[in-house]
């Protein structure tokens, strides 16, 4: 979920470059968090929500921005306030058990906020992780959560290895098929603790629908194999891209990880995605990613007892020892060798006390406080 | 690890065509399983194994070969043997218990034959899920395993999901650098029954290193971005890659997932790389692929009780409502829609009462025949 900057090279080729996600921000504010914080959970209290529920949420946005990760930041606050409008978020629902059994759980997120729905599940799949050794919780009838990193990272702030996963919309096409038939099925783990604390957080298509939002915004081509037509063929204009999955039916999708056809593996994309999609749509005995329409996501969760494997803090030191190596090795590109979260970790370091909004996203967010009566947020720079 | 047929067009590129794996055998045999199975046996108890375990070891192999994975089947004899004249395989190693902690262990292999320590541990995977519902197992110093889908099959057959991966000398290299730092480290999983059964099996690199060795034998390129320089540069000769896995120290590694770079977010590859690097050598205190010269392996083994999601008919009921529905998609190239699996049930269909062999491999256990004093295997064909 990098931010990626796209720059045309003289020669017609193009050359991607990672940057502080700021930089395809052509336009934005800087926002205080605690401002922050207090806008978007007066906005949800004023939606119904209860007010620490209100917090976990507005916090959870607020956090993902903090490291980054804007796609699934605050930027998301028309979608959620159109689905509350409209019903398709239950702000009063909260999550049921429908098996709690031994090691593991299926919870009924009956069409709840899926923040709130995740929080309770990884809660619980902690408490069974403590209590067993390791524990694992379906959800089905969720919501959209938000990243999946943010609730791994819950069982790693609790000295516990996290698992976390979600199916979607129907987004990636399996291997020689041109139909979007899976999600965008994200896998995160996170284990380990302060800035060597590992955090893979990944769509198992290859790169999330919102980087292709993000070129189609800045006006730019599709750098890699990333979108296809529904023939098959590769698609790399962005807007054309967007287009595909904004038609119903769709008329094309995301490759898996690996890229369309066999040449590259993508075969190992679209398993992955079905093993995403076997752990949330089929264990809850929920909707499928192929008959999701924007409701109704499912989700896994699963937490690890390291005093299994010799106690937090040994497995936690020798992951930090992993990840020292690692970053220790030639760059062969001049781009620093990193492990998973060392970029969420950069950015939050930037982001302590207020993050980047941009322009369009924080012009959305006054017509929200003029909709729920709530005092309309200052930017702050 | 299917394999894979090369072939270069008229206009100078690669097309790439999966087949039935006879297809690269220039030269091969059939060779009659239950006569395999016995001379396997035969060539193992002669190194010292006991009957039963020889057996087992002997018919995993097949099982590769009659599923047309031959990189992980017989083909492995003559480093299996080696190994084990050497004494970097331990005939009478078992694995013990290190730990055993509710739903989770450790084993220490001790230097055993990886098949036989990977048995145990996954059996003692699924004795913890069928007690807590889900179980996991990490194991250090064992060996090369073979397969790692024939441990997750093992939970399948008994109506459990299963998990197994793998770390292995140092050969996918991280994101930004041309170093080999991690094993090609697979993932597999493996849900459901008969023909509809989901058998995902992959390493997190691009390719295993078994597909560019097929490629050097038959003089053929690389058609993708399976390879790279210790420079980062990609390499495509097939030849050069293998010297360069065959260097001391490596001079280049296989890419990640995704490819080199971050064009086709070949991070994710190395990331999920990493992942099973903590399942594997972190989690069971031994050694990391970084630190491995082919010995002291580590492995993960999870299984998880169906009975926790609905029971295991229901379960697999889901599972081949999915994979039919996969199925049927439109194909855009002329080739079916599969899932994880049905190519390796197709190769087992075919392979029934015996199996292809390539000369090479035929020869190979011919050396071995006479250094154990085994009668030696008759081709049918």
């Amino acid at each position: 979920m990098d931010v990626l900057l796209v720059v045309r090279r003289p020669d017609g080729g193009f050359t991607t470059k990672m940057t502080e996600w700021e930089a395809v921000m052509r336009a934005h504010v800087r926002v205080d968090t605690d401002e922050l914080s207090a806008f978007l959970t007066a906005v949800f209290v004023a939606r119904g929500f209860k007010a620490d529920d209100a917090a976990f949420i507005a916090d959870s946005l607020i956090d993902a921005d903090r490291h980054g990760i804007a796609s699934h930041g605050v930027q998301r606050m028309a979608m959620y306030d159109h689905k509350l409008r409209h019903g398709m978020i239950d702000p009063a629902a909260r999550a049921t058990l429908v098996r709690d059994d031994r090691a593991g759980a299926v919870l009924d997120g009956h069409s709840g906020m899926g923040q709130l729905v995740s929080r309770d599940a990884m809660r619980l799949a902690i408490a069974k992780a403590r209590e067993h050794g390791i524990g694992i919780v379906a959800v089905r009838d969720s919501n959209h959560f938000g990243t999946a990193g943010f609730y791994a990272r819950m069982a790693a702030d609790e000295g516990l290895i996290g698992w976390a996963s979600t199916n979607s919309n129907p987004l990636t096409v399996p291997t020689h098929s041109g139909t979007p038939a899976l999600g965008s099925n994200p896998i995160a783990f996170a284990v380990g603790r302060g800035d060597d604390r590992i955090v893979y957080d990944a769509a198992t298509s290859t790169v999330s629908l919102g980087k292709i939002e993000v070129l189609e915004k800045i006006g730019e081509p599709i750098p890699g194999d990333w979108a296809v037509n529904d023939d098959g063929s590769v698609e790399h204009d962005a807007a054309r891209a967007m287009d595909n999955v904004r038609a119903t039916p769709r008329t094309g999708g995301l490759t898996p990880l690996g890229g369309a056809g066999e040449t590259n593996a993508g075969y190992k994309g679209y398993g992955l995605a079905l093993v995403v999609e076997i752990l949330t749509g089929v264990l809850s005995g929920g909707l499928l990613s192929l008959d999701m329409k924007g409701q109704h996501i499912c989700h896994c969760f699963a937490a690890i007892d390291p005093a299994v494997f010799g106690g937090a803090d040994a497995v936690a030191d020798r992951v930090a020892d992993l990840a020292r190596r690692l970053r220790s090795l030639p760059s062969v590109d001049g781009h620093d060798v990193l492990v998973p979260g060392d970029k969420e970790r950069a950015a939050a370091r930037v982001n302590r006390t207020d993050v980047p909004i941009d322009q369009a996203t924080f012009d959305q967010l006054a017509v929200i406080a003029r909709r729920t009566g709530v005092a309309a947020l200052h930017a702050g720079t």
